[in-house]
């Protein structure tokens, strides 16, 4: 399958613009899979939670995911995209998962980053993991980079890529995913924006990983690029390291407790 | 505190040589923690069973630890080094903590590699942190480097330094411990043999990374070597990315369970 992260500089209180973009960057490619970053939507760096209110939209009532499904639908595609949601009254750094049906999987931020904290509320959804024609497909989003259970969860959900909307303005990032590709063999795609808001600055260099850590497709760090390569997904169902090491039979679960990977959703 | 990663290549079946060799490269030092690598007394690729046990020796009668011991009085130092035990008639391929006066900690490796299950036992001794003057020290070995939940737990029970003496043969995993002391916020210290024996060749390139990730020393691939530097243990108490964000408590144990930290032995 062919993949697509995305990496340009969403506008804060400008939609129509953040879709215009998105639809220009996409539009010579053919993928299976784009990942977008997170808030691509609506931009970041909100001045107080009416600012954040006014830009986000209920799945239900989306002119940015009727778009979004109008792209999947013309490529016939599946796109992941961090997503600034509104459900009645509260709010959520989501990650929605689009093919050309609509939502085919929703996922909302778990860790929330500084001031997300007094504009979002945490996520309520777990760790799914959706299974598609193209694959299984766990999303993160942004600062869930710091928590390795979360990717490790996935992982042993059967997440057999692990995309990673963001907009990271911490440097550490990009050199800690490959990592959790490598140890959990699953592939992890991280789409970073870039661009200026106000005192943050985002640090672009999106990044898919392939099972064994190897930096697939680095991107730049400050310019507007669809970043495209081929992987098999399917290398993600061997979780042999070595003919006698199973990276997950091999977990001393009796000593440091299981992962909770007993729910979907 | 400083602290030195001795990289150097054991001999098998060569108690003597390897004790001569650790004293000639640790005498011109005078660090407060000294790391060494994996099956330090013994070498690392046996025959068989019964040449690893040949190999071994008991934490009571050990003619190493004996010899570790009158070093770390010496220096007035902390010594970690991988260890070949025996105990009665089953092996383990241990981690010991040496100071002046004996064995002040003992680990056994939790994840064995390749034909290490024909040889050794699997740990039994849990994922102890040990509480010394020199600061709070946990201890690993080599391809326990592919479980991110065994880092984890050791620096949610305090570890200050995870101390990782390692028989390297796979390339990744000198990538991979910065990333563990960037997300855990403490330092790692990866002290890895040289040389071949038999099949097989050890990747060197030793590696002590500080609370955000960086790569504080590196060894050369196949030279012994001291490695040193001055660490600030202390650093590793603080565990705020952000001044809104404690990576420990901003984890989501009621998504993805907790890790068991409630034993230290």
């Amino acid at each position: 399958m062919k993949i697509s992260l995305l990496q340009y500089a969403p506008q804060l209180n400008n939609l129509q613009a953040n879709l215009d973009a998105i639809s220009a960057l996409m539009a010579p490619s053919d993928s299976d899979l784009y990942v977008l970053p997170e808030l691509s939507n609506s931009g970041y760096n909100f001045i107080d939670r009416q600012n954040a209110f006014d830009n986000s939209e209920s799945i239900e009532d989306s002119i940015y995911i009727q778009r979004l499904m109008a792209l999947a639908k013309n490529k016939n595609a599946h796109i992941v995209s961090g997503f600034c949601e509104r459900d009645n009254d509260k709010l959520y750094n989501s990650s929605v998962l689009i093919n050309s049906e609509g939502v085919a999987g929703l996922y909302r931020k778990l860790h929330l980053f500084l001031n997300e904290k007094d504009y979002f509320e945490p996520g309520n959804k777990g760790l799914p993991v959706f299974d598609t024609p193209i694959g299984k497909i766990g999303m993160l989003i942004c600062f869930d980079w710091m928590f390795p259970e979360a990717w490790r969860t996935l992982a042993l959900k059967g997440a057999q890529i692990i995309a990673h909307p963001s907009n990271l303005v911490l440097p550490y990032c990009q050199g800690v995913t490959p990592s959790y590709a490598l140890v959990n063999r699953c592939y992890t795609a991280t789409a970073n924006r870039i661009g200026t808001e106000g005192d943050l600055t985002f640090t672009g260099q999106s990044v898919l990983s392939d099972i064994n850590g190897k930096v697939v497709i680095k991107g730049s760090k400050d310019e507007s690029q669809l970043l495209s390569a081929e992987i098999d997904i399917s290398l993600a169902d061997s979780k042999y390291v070595t003919a006698r090491n199973h990276v997950f039979e091999d977990r001393r679960n009796d000593v440091y407790g299981d992962l909770n990977i007993g729910t979907n959703d």
